[in-house]
């Protein structure tokens, strides 16, 4: 890795030779998208939507790969860091902030189109250089900004408005996050495409591939490997850190050091994103060699009644939050079935005592973002006025409760785990005894976990899979061996 | 990707199921290497040693693959997020400052060792929650710490000795730098060995493999996505994003959206880090097709033997500037043999007229960062009171100018490039053309670029090289097509 210099570094990015007409929409899209936005702010000050940087792993010249801010993707489309975007809600005007690259800096990085072709493609025709970003700043009108998540962004607004940054962390404007909320959440005929795009093309392939990997005596590590090098033989990136664990009951596991041993069952929770930072997000569980024993079938069998009952329930207005007790529903009577659990479902359900086996939310939204729209704030996404947070163990963390909209990107994701730590913990304070059979339980304390994750999106009168089905029927996964 | 506490992001991380003993060195190697730092601050204070975070991609939740400090796994070899160590340059007394995580979070974590185990194998006795490190700062003692690179530690910093961040970037200690570029440039047996097996089972694989995938119609995505996912099924990462590109004469160019065409040179700049960390950083060129052409074949001789010749040359006590100059000396007389330059090679090079085809420097420092302790400024590692930076155009990028010693770990990485808008510039500017045949040099326009980089260790007489050999001549090179 040869010497550069130092102060060209902000520009050592990854996009510079994109055919970067292929990787935005329409600018009229972008324009459509911010008048919108500014129309619902009313007449009131100024939008401020931040890029992101690029952050260093061990040293300032030595970065992770770019990834633009998810909001200024949605409003610019633009993928180069360091650049600002105003937002007057009364004129509509759009301004990009930013700097060209030198002569000098273009030796290392190569000549890039400049900031007026970016903006040009985006719709916007007001291109400033950022030095003038603090005068735009500092006329007086209010300034709606979205809650910071990278340090260097506070540190960055904090000097912007000479504000300490723990009231910079927490003066971020509600009223743009509703607004940004509402346009986000229903995700248009061409963002479906993209996520359809990846999902087929890579998602549904590199699973399939991993699945049939399942075999005793091969490592997390070169599954994890396989999958990730093919998202980016593919041009796309891993969406969050690959779970790929025969430990599926730790719920966000992100090592890949155990061999895979016979009966074992491996989970792998991935999702790629592609070049437009459209993610996907597909969990499937595969026993170590293929062929599921009683037990695991017995599970496996529950996780995905939930997971296709889940499915079918979807529609609009129905809340999401419905759709989660339903599953619950679904797995507490397959587990007193089983006899793991005892007593009667409902009571389990509404007492939260199913949360031993299924301590998660049915899914949440997705888009841009993994989770989509994280950084405003879980409760603006996946819940409003009408319905709000439960405070039940369990229920209480699933992300996603509202009522169903067309256009609402969802996963769809069930599971049930067997986690001799909670398990422990629970019985050593007899916890639920009136609903769990811990003599039973104990004999599935090396069980691991089974999810089955899919993605839909919500039409007219129900929902669409995305993307070609992936193998998930015990049948199906067992003829893949 | 299932829901999770949001109080326990902080602990979501890579590595809970490592068998961690194999990732660490003896306990008393930490042990002598913080003895010998403490000895070297004489009974001035504290050290503060500040451990990495993860950090967020698109909201707080989802980050990047944790890399730990490198100056803290220098020191404690602990790969953890959220830990601080203190060490007493009088007793040499050592803390680690950190939190156990709690039950609800090994839910979604797993059982983790707890940090007393982790201090242990660190040769380390006290380990204190995180909430006492402030008093154990704030005891008037003189603190050194090290200069901030990611931005959460700036505020960090800036919080716990209650200084502004602006004062925080400046105010660290070059005489805890010294001590530590001191003890950290020799490498010891025991890192030699990490950095050669990974040289030889990981980095020599993919590289040849690479090569053979320089084909016409191949994409540059794919080859880089060979290489990245080879590195992670072999339980590393990419110790920096991969160059891997037929525009080769951009010099920091990680984008790989071309297609390849025949005549064309793939320049692939690519090294793994293992699970210890260490790095290695090599860069083969080659022809698109499998065989170079006259042209190519003229300039990769030039090249090749600005490599050889360098390599040839290092030993104990000879500067590293010298051995660059002489690399530029080489190259320039090569240039003037092919009517590219004119004049004489030794002004040419006192001049830093041949820079404009080699405006990088010889190489640099590599051990647990590729650019070796980078983040502690590039003038203490690599140059010092009897060597300073040059401050002519090319060579002032030569981040390793200081004699050299046994145990220093180097990239030897001579290159020729021909870069369209600095050539454009020049000629404008009628710049050195004394020396430069631009009539000629335009013939080369669209050349591209040529990097030959190996990984030497410096030994008592000479140098080894690091690694078994990857095929670098041409004949080895078109061998394997």
């Amino acid at each position: 890795m040869p010497e550069n210099f130092s102060l060209s570094n902000q520009f050592k990015i990854v996009i510079f030779f994109k055919i970067y007409k292929d990787y935005m929409f329409s600018a009229n899209t972008y324009l459509n998208r911010r008048s919108a936005l500014a129309a619902d702010l009313a007449n009131n000050g100024i939008i401020l939507l931040t890029g992101n940087t690029e952050l260093p792993m061990n040293y300032k010249g030595n970065t992770f790969r770019f990834r633009q801010d998810s909001n200024f993707l949605y409003f610019t489309g633009i993928d180069l860091p360091l650049l600002y975007v105003t937002i007057d809600t009364g004129t509509g005007e759009t301004t990009l902030f930013g700097d060209n690259i030198s002569v000098e800096d273009a030796v290392w990085t190569g000549t890039l189109p400049k900031l007026e072709e970016w903006a040009a493609r985006s719709g916007i025709s007001k291109v400033k250089p950022l030095k003038s970003l603090p005068a735009e700043i500092g006329n007086g009108k209010k300034i709606h900004y979205l809650p910071p998540y990278p340090a260097n962004r506070k540190i960055f607004l904090s000097e912007l408005f000479n504000r300490p940054i723990a009231k910079i962390e927490n003066e971020y404007s509600t009223d743009l996050i509703r607004a940004l909320v509402k346009q986000r959440s229903i995700k248009t005929n061409e963002e479906i495409v993209q996520i359809e795009e990846t999902m087929n093309n890579v998602t549904s392939v590199y699973h399939i591939e991993a699945m049939k990997m399942a075999l005793p005596g091969e490592y997390e590590y070169k599954i994890a490997g396989h999958i990730e090098g093919t998202m980016l033989k593919h041009n796309c990136t891993p969406a969050f850190n690959i779970i790929c664990s025969v430990h599926g009951e730790i719920l966000h596991n992100n090592n890949y050091s155990n061999q895979l041993i016979k009966n074992q069952l491996l989970l792998i929770d991935s999702g790629a994103e592609n070049n437009m930072h459209y993610a996907t997000d597909i969990t499937r569980t595969t026993p170590v060699g293929g062929k599921f024993n009683q037990q695991q079938k017995e599970i496996y069998e529950l996780v995905l009644a939930a997971n296709q009952q889940s499915i079918a329930s979807i529609k609009p207005g129905t809340t999401y939050k419905d759709i989660h007790l339903q599953a619950a529903r679904i797995l507490a009577e397959g587990l007193l079935h089983l006899n793991l659990m005892k007593g009667n479902a409902d009571d389990i359900v509404a007492q939260g005592a199913h949360a031993l086996f299924f301590p998660h939310g049915l899914g949440h939204m997705m888009g841009l973002d993994v989770h989509d729209m994280e950084d405003l704030g879980e409760n603006f996404v996946g819940y409003d006025e009408t319905i709000s947070r439960s405070t039940v163990f369990g229920t209480a963390y699933l992300r996603m409760g509202r009522a169903l909209r067309e256009g609402f990107v969802l996963t769809v994701e069930p599971g049930l785990y067997f986690i001799p730590v909670l398990i422990e913990k629970w019985k050593s304070e007899n916890k639920f005894s009136q609903y769990i059979n811990y003599k039973n339980v104990e004999k599935y304390i090396n069980f691991g976990g089974i999810r089955i994750e899919d993605n839909v999106c919500v039409t007219q009168n129900g929902c669409k899979l995305l993307g070609r089905a992936i193998p998930k029927t015990v049948k199906e996964i067992e003829s893949l061996f």
